[in-house]
This record gives structure tokens, sequence and C-alpha cells, in this order.
């Protein structure tokens, strides 16, 4: 029989005692922010779980972790840590627990409803870096600038290409967007296009959170790599096409992807996602020996996107696609990051690129949903070709299980105006 | 009369009274790290300077931002505050002014000799921002990849052209460097190289770090953007071609670079620098209106890099440049990275990018000095197209004044063989 806890769980919630997902929240406006977990409709403070000696197992008694403003300290604890608090939280809120079940005070002070709290970043992010490992999205985009004869690099198939982010301007789901200003292409001789961007898109992406890390100058190696990844998070990687399409050559994207990132707030753990590991797609040519996992692993997680047109009630769906479609894993992605001895930090995010499907309704993006606007998207009463002003995006992501979800709730973000 | 400082300072020191350049160091291997500015051959440590209560005034009493392992708090309080350190500093230390010059107890805890300390990197960077602001390098490597007809891209002139460089492989001058392994281009049908860097570069940087910073969606005024820049440190951003080459399109370099980046200790500002200000280069086309400045300032700081070939006594020089050959302006950069709305913060980083003078004795990479390895360089005994194992590369740089010197001191690194 499927593990139970005590707190009443709707079948539908992201947030069964199978996931226990971390995150950084506010139980009100005044506190001081703290890690907690999310079950149901509520969230479990770690502060005060931590305060009460709940954790007594090898790897965390006595450890300030999770009385910490973000989650890094918990992060460079590595596996085994996560392994000890993920079972602890599972038996504490187990229905056949009593500790936190019969103790109406701690209970009080350490649940708190969802709707009340606000959430944070989860992590303070040193280093963000986006991958590009969603096949699909490179063949659309490179048949869409390039032509259909070399729409991928012969580099795609050999690495798994990426590009550092801007870490300054990722923002926590429901933090709205203020379109960018930049410069587009100039039509003939005049100078070039300067104003709010015309081509704003959204970016379906997930991201994983780094664990421990390595040292500058030694490389992890591939069958390592997934000690070093916490967990997942969903992405949204805001993009000013038109601010990227003037700028990126020869260093690549700028500004057309700088003035905002957002991430969910709950980062789910591979170890709650291991029941929905699943294969990765052949890889052919066959890798380097340093990208060669002994097992390659993706998982099945389920991507939509929805658009909540400005001044509409509604949204729609607008793609579904699946974390499963990425070409290079997660754990490919971290040994190449290392290979040239660069080092990663608890808290780096490695995105993983657009995740487009191979069908036109799992593209990850509105670039190839409207083939850089050569089509418009119907939205009930609505039609865009790119976001206006007022429009909010709506990333959900989940894994279905036998009668209970792994989710990652929403990441979510409004466009405002330019000033 | 030039003003003086009671330590005697050698004329060709550059650190002279007129400079007072602010960095972290360890009097001693187990002393907590603090600020300090470095004085002739000596460290003046800033937090038992402030201690002693001697910053009394408006924007640093009662102040711990001297108390700090990192210059990141001094720099979030924005240039009214610098300038009042300095001001306080040099009356401190002016050969008229007793506080100091006759309190052996103080002078003793406070005067640390420069060749006992251990100099640390003086901020914690956030973001790491590399621009391609030389004209002559733009063109040298546009020629060497693209052919003279095409060889700088029409948005070259239009935006300082940039990319996001990683913070954590950011090392302090001294600091030895792994040769990377990784990927090269393919030979035919075979597969990609996989080894040590066949091609490691220097590349002649300088950077630009940043103070107060600004707010998400709220752009920085380039007539303001210098009120941003605290001051300039020597940079060498460590570049192997041949990992470089293979993975940069389409999303810019990545792994080419971010196995290492070393900066000089010693930040210097821009009110040292201010005599040293001259005209920067005439832009045409125009700038558009947010890049065009109100007076368009460059610095007067010649740049040398020298090599010491592996198991050699001596170093040779292999390049001298200046810093005012750049195209764009550091204001102009600044103004640009936030006009997206893409928010800064204290301690950040704006490299310049490889900073190439017209003549080929200034360019300032292997890559332009032997033109893709095409010749050698003849170092003394030694011939080198790129850099080996064992090999130190040794930036300076400096203003010459009337009698006086305002020097940034050394950028050193040397390279270790790969694992």
């Amino acid at each position: 029989m499927a593990l139970k806890s005590f707190i009443e769980v709707s079948p539908d919630s992201h947030f069964p005692i199978q996931n226990l997902p971390f995150g950084i929240f506010k139980p009100e406006p005044a506190s001081p922010p703290r890690p907690g977990v999310a079950i149901g409709d509520y969230v479990l403070d770690l502060s005060t779980i931590s305060v009460s000696g709940i954790f007594d197992g090898p790897f965390l008694s006595g450890s300030d972790c999770f009385l910490q403003p973000n989650l890094n300290k918990f992060l460079a604890l590595g596996r085994p840590a996560w392994k000890e608090a993920r079972a602890k939280l599972q038996n504490l809120l187990s229905a056949d627990e009593a500790t936190l079940r019969d103790n109406p005070s701690l209970r009080e002070k350490s649940l708190v409803p969802m709707s009340k709290v606000e959430m944070l970043l989860p992590i303070a992010i040193g280093d963000y870096t986006d991958f590009f490992s969603s096949m699909h999205h490179a063949r659309n985009c490179g048949i869409m600038f390039r032509g259909p004869e070399n729409a991928i690099n012969p580099n795609w198939f050999q690495l798994p290409i990426a590009y550092h982010g801007r870490s300054s301007s990722i923002v926590v789901s429901g933090t709205e967007i203020i379109r960018p200003r930049g410069q587009g292409h100039p039509s003939g001789n005049s100078p070039p296009y300067f104003g709010p961007s015309r081509k704003l898109d959204f970016e379906l992406e997930m991201a994983a959170v780094v664990g421990p890390g390595n040292e500058l100058g030694k490389p992890v190696d591939v069958n390592e790599a997934g000690d070093h990844i916490f967990g997942l998070v969903l992405m949204n990687d805001w993009s000013a096409r038109d601010i990227q399409a003037w700028e990126y050559v020869p260093l690549g994207p700028f500004l057309g992807k700088s003035f905002g990132t957002t991430i969910s707030p709950w980062i789910v753990t591979l170890d709650a996602l291991e029941p929905f590991a699943c294969n990765s797609p052949k890889q052919d040519p066959q890798p380097l020996p340093y990208l060669a996992e002994k097992t390659s692993k993706n998982y099945d997680i389920s991507l939509e996107v929805q658009i909540k047109p400005a001044g509409q009630e509604d949204s729609c769906v607008v793609t579904r696609s699946n974390f499963n479609h990425l070409y290079w894993t997660v754990t490919q992605q971290l040994a190449h990051h290392t290979i040239n001895g660069c080092n990663l930090r608890p808290g780096d995010l490695l995105g993983t690129g657009t995740i487009s499907g191979p069908e036109p309704e799992s593209y990850g993006c509105l670039l190839e949903l409207t083939w850089n606007g050569q089509k418009s998207l119907s939205l009930k009463g609505a039609t865009r070709k790119f976001l206006e002003d007022g429009d909010e995006v709506i990333i959900s992501g989940c894994s279905k299980g036998d009668g209970y979800n792994v989710g990652f709730g929403t990441c979510t973000g409004k466009i405002l105006p330019s000033l």
C-alpha cells in the first residue's frame, strides 16, 4: 500500500508524502526566510522541526543547515544528508508516526497553510548555466535561421552546448517581468531599432540544482554526476527574440535573456523523481568516453505551458512537452561542464534549454510555435505571435505515479509594459 | 608640490599616496581576511584603522564595511563613501599628519610589509561579464576566422558586444592554472580531438568593479554610469582556443574560458585614475542616444605582458598595449548592460575584452601575436605559438604621472600540466 501522511492530501495534489520538495518561505511578511517542504496544502517549517531535534541522524545532527535563509548549506552536505533528511521527513509525516501527528503545539508551530506563505528563491545562485539539449528545439531554430540543410551544427551531437546565463536576474515564480528595451536589427541603412522588445517569448525549461560541487581543476566523473544534483525546478527563460537575433553573433545570448529568468519555488529532489526515471534517447554518434554513462537516465515529467492573455479570465494551454525529450542528460551536462576543470558550487543552476518535443503541439517556445511570428496562436478569443503586455505565462510540471503525483507546482510570470 | 606620505615610497613604486588601491589580505596565514590599501611596500590594515575611529565622516562613521572579508559592503555604499575613504586615507598617510605617523603602536598594528601578506580576491563576484571592446582585437579575430571582407560584424559598431563569463573560477593573481582538457575540432570523419588543450592562450584585459548597482528593471543612465564603477583591475582571461573554436557556435564561449580567469589583487579607483583620463576614440556611426555620453572618457594606462617560459630565469615582454585603445568605454558598457533592465550588484565584474592596439607589437593575446599559431614568438632562447606547461604569464599596468605612478602591480599565473 502506498505511503500515506496523517495530513490529508488530495489525490491531484502535486505534493503528497512521496514528493516532499524543498523551498524557502516566509510564514508572515515580517518573518525571516527559512527552509520548508511542501506537504499537501501545507508547508512544513524545517527551522522549527530542526530546533525540536528531529534531525538526529549522523549527517544532520547538530547542523544549522535548516536555520539558513537559503538551501545552499544543506545542498553542500551532499546526497547522504539529503537522503537522511528525506527519510526523517517521510517518517515524521507518515500516518503511523505520532511525533508530529499527536503534538498539537508542534503542529501549530511547524505546519503553515501554503495559501498564507510567501515563497522566495530557494537558493543563492552563484552561477547559472543554460544548456541547449533538446534536439527538436535545436533543429527548429536551425531551420528558421540557417535553413534545413545545416539545421544542427556538427558540434551539437558531440557535446552538450551551453552558455553562461545571468544569475542576478533569476527571480521566483510570481515575480512580474518588465518588458525589456533594447536594439533590434536595422532595416536597410537606418540605425538599429531601439525600444521595447517586439518579440518577447517564454522558454519552457527545467533546471538542475547543484549539490556539493567540485574543486577548481577537478572534473566530476559522469557516473558520479548524479550525486551532484539535488533536484530539479521548472524554469522560464524569458527571451527577447529581436534583441537576441541582433546581438548574439559571435559571443552568444546576452541582453536578449538577462532581463529575467523565472524558477519555481519548489525543488523536487532526484530521490522523489527516481520512480519516474526512464531511458534517455539513443545517442548517435556515441559520445566520447568522458560523456559515456553506465546508465543514462531521463525522467518522465509531463510539462505544460498555459498563457492567460491580458484582460482574459481563462488561460489556454499552448504546449505540452516532457522532460524526457532531452537528448543530453543532466548528468552528461554536469560532467561536461567540469571536464575543463571548471568548479561548480552548491546552488548553481544548470538549465536544460528549451524542451521541445517532436510534434508542433510540443514545441517549447513561441518562436517555434508561431515559427518566428509567421503564424498566430489562437487563445480562445485572443491571438498571439509573441507575448503582449499583461499576458501571464504559467508553466507546470508533474510526474504521475500510481495514485499520486510528484509535481513541481507552477512557475508563473506576468509581463508588465516597458518603463 | 606633489602630495607625499611619511612612508618612504620609491619613485618607481606603483603605490604612492596618489594611488591607494583597495584589496583584501591576510597579515598571517591564520588571520581572517580584511580590507587594506597599498602604500609603497606596505599594506595599511583598514580593519585596524576603522576600529581606531579614523573614519568619522558622514558616510563611513559607524560602518562595519572595513570589518568584512571582502569589499562588497564598501562598494555598495557608493561614490560619496569611496571619496570620503580616499580623502581620510590620503590625509592619514600624508607627511604632515601626525595621527598615524607619530603613533608607533598604531603604525605597528596597521602597517604590514607587503612581502609578508597573502592577497585574496578583493570581492565576492556575483556575476562576471566579458565585453569585446577593442576594435583591433575584433578585427584581427574576424580576419582570421571569417576573412578580411567581413572581419567585423555590423552589430559590433552599434553596441558593446559581450557574453556572460563564469564567476566561480575567477582567481587572484598568483594562482596556478591547470591546463584544461576538452574537445577540439574533429579532422575528417574521425571523432573530435579530446585531451589537454593544444592552444592555451592568455588574454590581456582589464575589468571594472561595479559599485552600488541597480534594481531589476531600472537601467542606469550612461551619464551616471561612472558612479557605478568603483575602479579597475588587471585581468587575464585565459583561453583554450581549440576548445573555444569547436564549441562556440551558436551560443558563444563556454569551456574554452571557464577553467580560470585571473585578476590582480589591487583595485585602483577611478578617483586615482582621474588625472589619466583621456578622450575615447571617435565612434562612427554615432551611438544610439542611450549610449551617447556627454563626456566619453578613457584612461591612459600602459599595459604590458611578459612570459617567463618554463625552465627559464628571465621573462620576455611579448606585447605592450594601452587601456585607451578601447572603442567602447566602460561607462557605455555598463549602461548597455542595464538597458534591458538587467540588475548589477556590488562586486560584479565587467571585463573589457582583449585590449589590442593597432600595431602587431600591441596585440593582446597569442592568437593574434602568432596569427593562430602560423608563426612563432621568439622569447630569448625559447619559441612559442601557444602556452606550454610551466610558462608564467605576467601582466602589468601603470599610469605615469609627474614624478609618480598610479599602478596596478601585476596579474600573474603559471600553467600546470593537465591531470
